[in-house]
């Protein structure tokens, strides 16, 4: 068995922290691969060391610099101090120091919050301390190079029995020697990556929820975790505006068909939400999750007959497709056939496209709305129960809310609602009431 | 006030149809061009005279043909008798007779039926005749020549107070001087085209039934009939199956903004159903129509990130266009998108469309499924009410069906439920129970 153990600034943020991120590793001797982020926020009013670092950068010239560093050597030297280590990070900070000072670029600093924290929670844990620079290829966009990282990384994590690898960096792909941070996902890609190398059993990933939530919790009133939840079901969750890990983050513990358990280290007790391929374990509830987003607009064609016009959709898409626009749906019915896309996206060529379809399709009408929100109702359940659907409509209706759109294929996986963006936020509810807490009640 | 009104051949079956009919012209003054059906079956057993005239057609060298002719002959002698009418067709019978021997075109044999029906009908009705082949031209593959047409028949209907116009045929448009009849919507087209030439206020079309029904009454006991329909409506329910008038015979009226009143020979008195361009009357339900079809199959294709790829859906529907298919419908997921299309247009081409979009777009997984029923569940009330969503599911779910499939565009005006063949059946009786016989008891 083989852990590789992610965690992210808030479970690093001070020497409590510190501690209990201790616990976790030294309670499981399979966590044996270590990526941490750099320390986060104390408190709601403090600054992520990530930050301060830009602030660094960016005031590198200026009189305040020196106060700012200040700022960021305290940080680590006051976890430090109070985890009562023999360790200093002078020389280090020194090193950095300079270096902002000679000019180094910014990939460089803002990953100094990673490295320095990956240095002392070696130290802390008494595990080796593997640079991400030596071991991780990036490009330069900030995409992993997994043709140059594999092989190096494979090769340096069979020489550790224990070691901690700082997250969100690596090494420039094009022998500049720079370093490289990725543009997307951060810590958790570099994690992700670490697994995927390691040949893991389980990729932990340590944050300051209890996994991830069936709907966002700033519209539905404590929603309950999700117990597991397969990628496929993720994917569409994280489409429609769930806040969950990057797809870059995910893509190679996917790959290499790897669970990821994202875990709450302020309540290490509790489950917390496994992601995996597939599984044959009932889930706790008909829904996985709900996530939506608004902003949709819908572009309405009408013309008798299209239906027996060979070609008609897909003349519409090429129309879409020349002014680089994808498409979210496309509800049909006999002579009509609406279109739904990002509103912001669809303005900026409104005309053209109008004008793009008037020429492709001689359309009999065409009509365009603008305030849809849609709403992913997702599960793997929904394939085995009969009434999700009833379920969903009983319940959009009885808060009258009137259905704009519905999308069911024949994955089963969702049903994609559209209401008009005002009734979105009581939407939600009424589909978490419906699916979750009334379900709950009925145990 | 301006009708033309045509009737239908079981409406014209025998003299005691025939008196219906003229009660029926007779009592409403405005009834002033009348379009008729050859004689229709009297009962379950009899044969249409367009079918013996098939039969004569085809038996004309051989010995039983004059056998036929003497039936088709005796059906029209036998309502000249028993309406006592001193009118004679044996000039007629003896010019047909021998155009058949002497080779004549199959139009113009199996067009007699309502060129007789017309001449024997303006007779008792003491109206002009006016013959289809002088005023209706047709084109070779049975299409309805405007251009011709309409100066044309215009110009002659001007000429009379009060006519009959047989059905169904015309001339070839192409000077051959060939009778030519409609490829599709039969006597139905040429009361169309009349009404409109006539620039009438109503299209009257008298059946045998007091209007659509609601519901396929095969499947439905006793459907109630739909009182007003609008066009679109209308085409929404054919398309998926209902038995109603073929758009050839829809298009003269709808262009000119005529309505179509569907009414019932044999009860005059019910209001039959009236179709439409658009109504302000509050409809009599929620939905107005339900019409399915079985035999459809869904092709399902799952890419990871499909929805970045712009152009995803425009290159698999160019697949199907290839292979000459029309798509039905076409809902999507985030990683997933579903094309349904007729079973048996797909069959001729499967491997070829597989393999088709592999190449285009190389799908992690394609899905095949072919036993799918498509419902449309039509209904411009639908738009005003907020529940429709949830009884249609709910009617489902209460009978244990499982929604395969749930298309609704942002027309308002349907939704689309796809579902396993064998609950074809049992999900239109559900529906038609949830919104007409529950509504009803409402009330």
């Amino acid at each position: 068995m083989l852990k590789v153990v992610k965690f992210g600034g808030s479970s690093l943020a001070d020497a409590t922290q510190f501690k209990k991120v201790y616990n976790i590793i030294k309670a499981d001797e399979s966590r044996r691969f270590v990526v941490p982020s750099a320390p986060g926020k104390r408190n709601k009013e403090d600054t992520k060391v990530t930050d301060l670092l830009i602030l660094a950068f960016s005031h590198r010239d200026e009189a305040d610099f020196e106060e700012i560093f200040k700022t960021i050597r305290g940080r680590y030297q006051a976890i430090i101090d109070e985890l009562g280590l023999d360790y200093s990070l002078d020389e280090e900070f020194k090193t950095i120091h300079d270096a902002i000072k000679a000019g180094v670029g910014f990939d460089y600093v803002v990953s100094r919050g990673e490295y320095l924290n990956g240095l002392l929670l070696a130290n802390y844990l008494g595990f080796d301390f593997i640079d991400a620079k030596d071991v991780i290829c990036i490009d330069e966009s900030g995409n992993y190079d997994a043709k140059k990282t594999d092989p190096l990384l494979t090769a340096e994590l069979e020489k550790h029995e224990y070691a901690v690898i700082p997250g969100f960096y690596g090494i420039r792909n094009d022998d500049s020697g720079e370093i490289q941070a990725f543009s997307r996902g951060g810590s958790d890609v570099t994690g992700s990556i670490v697994a995927k190398c390691a040949n893991a059993n389980l990729y932990e990933n340590w944050t300051d929820v209890s996994g991830f939530l069936i709907a966002d919790p700033r519209i539905v009133k404590k929603p309950l975790p999700i117990e597991t939840i397969t990628y496929a079901e993720l994917r569409e969750l994280s489409y429609m505006g769930a806040s969950v890990l990057h797809e870059n983050s995910i893509f190679p513990v996917r790959s290499a068909g790897i669970p990821i358990n994202i875990k709450n280290t302020n309540r290490p007790q509790d489950p917390g939400t496994l992601i995996v391929e597939s599984t044959v374990h009932r889930p706790a509830h008909i829904i996985t999750g709900i996530a939506g987003k608004k902003g949709f607009a819908t572009v309405s064609i009408e013309k008798d007959m299209m239906n027996s016009e060979i070609g008609f959709g897909r003349k519409v898409l090429q129309v879409f497709e020349e002014y680089g626009l994808s498409f979210e749906h496309m509800p049909s019915g006999i002579d009509t056939m609406t279109i739904i896309v990002n509103t912001k996206e669809f303005i900026k060529h409104e005309q053209d496209i109008i004008s793009g379809i008037h020429r492709a399709v001689h359309p009999d009408k065409i009509d365009l709305e603008s305030d849809l929100a849609l709403i992913a109702v997702v599960g793997r359940g929904m394939k085995a129960n009969r009434g999700t659907a009833a379920k969903l409509f009983t319940a959009l209706a009885k808060e009258k809310i009137n259905v704009k759109m519905i999308d069911q294929g024949s994955s089963e996986l969702n049903i994609i609602v559209g209401v008009r963006n005002v009734y979105f936020e009581d939407a939600l509810r009424a589909i978490y009431n419906a699916f979750i807490v009334e379900e709950e009640e009925e145990f």
